[in-house]
């Protein structure tokens, strides 16, 4: 929508109004230009286009993993959509063509991988998934500073700080069934994290994390999100890591993950869960300083992409083994 | 909206939902922190406080002009009614309430000055003037890179490229009295031209300007612009300038005005025209640098207060007296 | 004194000059904008405003910290003094200035919480304190890259090099009650190292940090700060952060803490131990970039705030406990 | 090279090992993405990317230009060959690749327009151009702050301090039909500058330019190089402009052109004389801020582009004319 | 005094605490890296290295003028005597410092050449050069967006909005020698501003340099200045500048100079005046991009060379005359 | 080569072509600004004078270093040969003029500590080193995010991916006592990976990083590069760091140490291994902010020189032992 016409790392097309374009494909990427539903720091807008394109290699549509052995872009059969049509100063009707837009890839047997835009997204990119697989029957595994369970802002209940709520409150996710790992700061209040408790969300706060270790979270909310759910949304805003490693985002929160472990959770939870859709939100060029946030969600797409297809051969990932050992 | 609550240069505040606040002013200040209909670059949500607060000074509601020797803020009642809240993602909605807004302050018999946001918000801001002072009594000088005469654009009426149509097709105001200036560049295209050209407006290509001089630009657009009308809408997009002089703008246009032109023409205007609304907008904060642009803006605000001040002692205004001739 | 008049956050204003404006507070923020002792990069003038402001969420004077359970700005009674004025060429009258306001806030019994500025202030900050506690009767947390000890540096007594060696000198701190954390690098060289040794500091660098662990070490420092003191002054270089984690600083030392290593550590201070002032430093917003640098000292003093808060209540705090526990 | 694949403004790709993909086309866009030759700050080496996408507007291939009427991408036939493969660590064999490249395209003909790159390329740009229309047959209107007549520098002949003197060496192009406007600053020193003036080389140093104007200096060029020869190579270093119009290059010299006078002087050049190929260079993001260079070297293409469209329409040009005069 | 010892553009270096090292130089340059007398944005105090190092050629004590035919580096003795130790923190010991050693160089029949640092600097500045060659004696050219003529300011009377205050009631100066070019903006106000009358001094705001031309400002100015006077100082502040042209300066103030007219006045005056002392301030490089504020305050102290060195000649010089005419 | 000519920190210059100069040398820095190798991101043909000079204490020649009790710049005889002439756009030339360099300063018994450039340089840095000590006597220590084992690219041999495959396939180097450590991402592919197989290498991703710890994987590196070599080369490319850490680099790869993390492994290995050669690279200023980038790379300098001063001591050297014990 901004700039010029580019798929992500140089994966082949595909055309949403037309089916046949991405039939047999594994995973279609979706751009999402929104920034309109921000509440500080805008430029989110730009994210689908610095997250395809923000890489020092050569754009041909592969990327062999030097830690899993895979290629996410040729191992699994990646299509790209370029971006929905999305005006920023209509969020309503922006967030509803998206939803139509996520639900046609689903239903086409794909993983739809959203690329933001701001979280605002995350309602119709899980809506949409969990339009197609069932309400309910998806669980969300959200990384995050905050918990953008926020009911009406600015007059509006669309906004960046609102989807998660929206997508309980809808039925389409169950409150239940939502983790929320890497929140911390001084939002929201209580009213909201009453509301949270009583839907049974799990939220790890960065003090549980660093008291109990990250690792541990995660085997925790792995089995609750594989607890009765056919499926595993997982949504990745940048802003779940330290300022210092994603300073280009909407609204930093010093204290958070390194870029380290925000990669390596995403590699476990795609090795480990059956995801069914992601989205990677909340880059804002315009504060990005050397294209270091950028960059990171580039290596979050991929490292999620090159799990998936490992977990595809069903073979088992032992970290301990050496680069060069030979196979 | 965004930060703390800060007025212009320290100007007393008022409040727009209490007429008595403000009701012998001579021009109230409106911040419009609304980016939801640019097409490009975000950002200018932070104008309003970047044009009220960049400034090397103390900000103590003082700046006696060295060349028109008034205090823009001292010899004119000025206040500042705070932003408007603007959702960026609801543009319609918000571009209504900024418009109820303005009208508040023309009826009360003074000048709104709107600080913004994008150039979406001209529709309400001349709009709102019109509405009390007569639909086709003002006429609007417009400077502006581009002409924002666009139809549709992104499905919406709404975007900061169409403001100027909305406020013509309306009948707020009225083509033959609708004079722009520092136009170029590459958009529109011929079908929205001959459109602006069936409205008899007026617009004063760079060529043009370069060829002709600017000084004899304006004083052709002067005699236009007092034409049958009882009143004059300022509006200045930054982006008249060249990207050298103001770069922190959404949509910059190499070849345009310095930064001195254009601080001249706003002087002439406030000095030689009866005034009766200002709009500054696009500057984007996050992509200016040193705060050039926005310190521009603020210029442009205190340039055009100086020279209403002036105006009203109806005194005569000499650039070639010395600045020490010890009157 | 550059800027707008703003409070830390939207908390109420008070009058230095006038106690019963302050009498009931329990902490007031003070605003030090002075940067005339850096030795290196200046910029810390404009550190006040950026650490009161620098948040994306509405500056209305409220902050539910999510990992404490605490409102910092409404549990406490947090005032602001707003800045006190001190020229930057003129260290020891503006130092001297510094310290007689800061003396009024503990007079009234509140904690000051002075905002830098460089480091030479900790000299009238942690002397103010003892002005009115008594000398010797306080002793120093001390987060640096740094340790401050140098003599005389460019001629004179009172640069941001040499505030600890001041303090201690003065009698106002005692020498073997100065805890330091953090330190690294090349400098300062022998002498002052065998100066510091004899007044029996205890300096922890980096290496025995890495080695032992950061909790253990402050497990210590909270021994020796707690015996035979009344209080204790927390004064935080923002530098003590890897420069990843705080570029925007006057004289980056790399292989620092991590934000989330600081404020843990800032929130276990303020938990455990009777903390009687507090100083936020070093925080140079020309050298930040998308304001990580400021938003990191911003969070320092809500961490600051709410602990202590917390410790008001007389309750303990877990950090195992879920944050949406139900209580 | 770097990054996604893209054409200029999104004009059709064509091939330029497949003659049958640009054997109708007016202009063919070639990138040089080589930055090996420049003697202080690189980074031009993604100049062709930044010009051929910095631009606000959809990229679809079409632009209309207000001020001449023309579409220089519709009404002319405009093809991209993209890169070509030019390692910066070999400029010998690079600028060898890439004369090759622009003498296909002249025997297509159709004319080249090549974006840098550092001005290196401007010796296989006007070579390749003169290897097929005639050594000696092609004259050179150069704007640029420094005249690249060096001899031998850092041991090799091919920096881009150079090319002009390697064209004139080799005879591609004569000495008497070199226009070189802009020239400014402290170098070459007089032994340079007496071989310069031995090839009767016409050089408008900035004080001439100011001295007599602009206008006049290009029409007595234009007299120039337009007798006795076939056809202009126009060569823009974006560097004649001032750094304040364009910071993001390597070389800046205070002093220069602004945007406008450029823009104008292109236009001028493109509507009244014979071109037959343009590159336009020195252009480095990574110096660069807001983008404004990279938007000033686009709307240089696309005045070029416009105003030989308009050329080929064979009416005149009026700069009075009103951009709204209905016709 | 910051970062590595290094010269202006590499010409030899001189210490003024040893006479004989610059007993036969023509022009002395001397660092003042104070920056404690700013009223807003610091920095200056990295003027000294930045003005001496900016440049893209070698660095080696030569730089032949295309315009003048003169190398300023070579056929002036220019030296260089490091940095006067400034600490910020002590503005009147600072002062006093330089003022001695700025009298030494005049002593010894050199020109001082003074980079800054801020413009608290002219008083010693100017005033050292009075001590030597006589109160009274020196007129003053100075170029700045303000007047400089405050009285006491945060309590004191050393800062950057005051010198040129204190060299007219020291004596040092005379006010009906004091030119000032270039005034814009909000500031003095009407006060200062009469009591710049009661001294007589003339002051060029920039309207009146607009309505009559910079170079009819000049001509008269100069007529000022030589009146009954033995030499000339020069003071250019960078910000007489417009911001788009000068970002990197600590109180910007839109509408000024481009920095082609500052060059080219900057010429004149050393052509045609006996200029005695120069000085070069308010350099900010945390402020400026692509370092395009410091290379134009470089290419001022050249221009200033290279003129003072044609002057020299006894020749006059005619911008008329082409660049390679072969003489 | 850019700039100034300045030393490392201040130390004595030596000159490579007067081996008298550097007789009894200790360590002799060598700057390689070269960047005509790199595949992406240039710029770090600044790097070595912004390694050398970034630094905030003052320059002359002298570091203590708190954690290791010497002072690498004085405990050893480290001399500075100031810059190798490298032409970018020449590699081969480039190249090979270096590793004639490199070989002097070992022929003469010091350490050459060569500052990037780009890690093209790796090949004629340990090369030259082997030159002299003998093919196959060196092993290999390389931080990197990169194997920079690449065979052709771009059609030539010699760029920043493929020193160490040069190094290996000329004998000059064992493969299986290369040592890499930080490898991440998605580069090089099964082809190269199998290559490095068969040369034995050992190669330490990311993933076996985490999991092992890095202590013990750099505890079993020791070991392989110790046996049966004469000495060890340190090659660290700062992108081995998280970009949070070193932003200013040419392709920066996500999810890498801290600086903390490097800094104490080049201690390890300076204190545990016979280093005979280092090299520094792919520090790149134009990308770098605030110079948090190249003020890493100092202090791994430093770091580096800090413990090869204590190894000589013979000491052992204890992280345990407190700052202030008092010897």
């Amino acid at each position: 929508m901004y700039g010029p016409d580019v798929t992500f790392l140089g994966v082949p097309r595909c055309d949403l109004d037309d089916p046949s374009s991405y039939a047999d494909a594994d995973v279609v990427v979706v751009g999402a230009p929104f920034d309109g539903g921000t509440s500080h720091r805008p430029g989110t807008r730009f994210g689908p286009k610095a997250i395809r394109t923000t890489d020092y290699l050569g754009q041909h549509g592969s990327r062999p993993s030097l830690a899993l052995r895979t290629d996410g872009l040729r191992d699994l059969r990646v299509l790209d959509a370029g971006d929905v049509e999305m005006f920023s100063g209509d969020a309503e009707r922006s967030l509803t063509t998206l939803r139509g837009e996520v639900a046609k890839v689903v239903r086409a047997g794909a993983i739809p991988l959203i690329l933001g835009g701001d979280h605002s997204i995350a309602f119709p990119d899980a809506g949409g998934v969990a339009d197609v697989l069932g309400h309910g029957r998806v669980s969300m595994i959200h990384f995050d500073a905050h918990a953008d369970t926020g009911d009406i802002e600015f007059g509006s209940l669309w906004g960046h700080g609102q989807p998660m709520r929206r997508l309980i409150e809808s039925g389409a996710l169950r409150g239940d069934r939502f983790l929320q790992i890497g929140l911390r700061g001084y939002w929201p209040g209580s009213d909201v994290l009453k509301w949270m408790a009583e839907q049974r969300m799990r939220s790890y706060e960065m003090s549980e994390i660093v008291a109990r270790g990250l690792s541990s979270c995660l085997t925790e909310a792995f089995e609750i999100a594989t607890d009765d759910c056919d499926g595993v949304f997982l949504s990745v805003d940048i802003d779940v890591c330290d300022p210092g490693h994603a300073p280009g985002t909407g609204t930093p929160e010093p204290g958070g993950l390194s870029a380290r472990e925000l990669l390596d959770s995403v590699r476990r939870i795609c090795l480990e869960l059956p995801v069914v859709g992601i989205d990677v939100v909340e880059v804002s060029p315009p504060y990005d300083h050397a294209d270091i946030t950028a960059a990171l969600a580039n290596r979050v797409v991929l490292e999620a992409l090159s799990a998936i297809a490992h977990r595809r051969t069903g073979e088992a990932w032992d970290p301990l083994r050496p680069l060069l050992d030979g196979r």
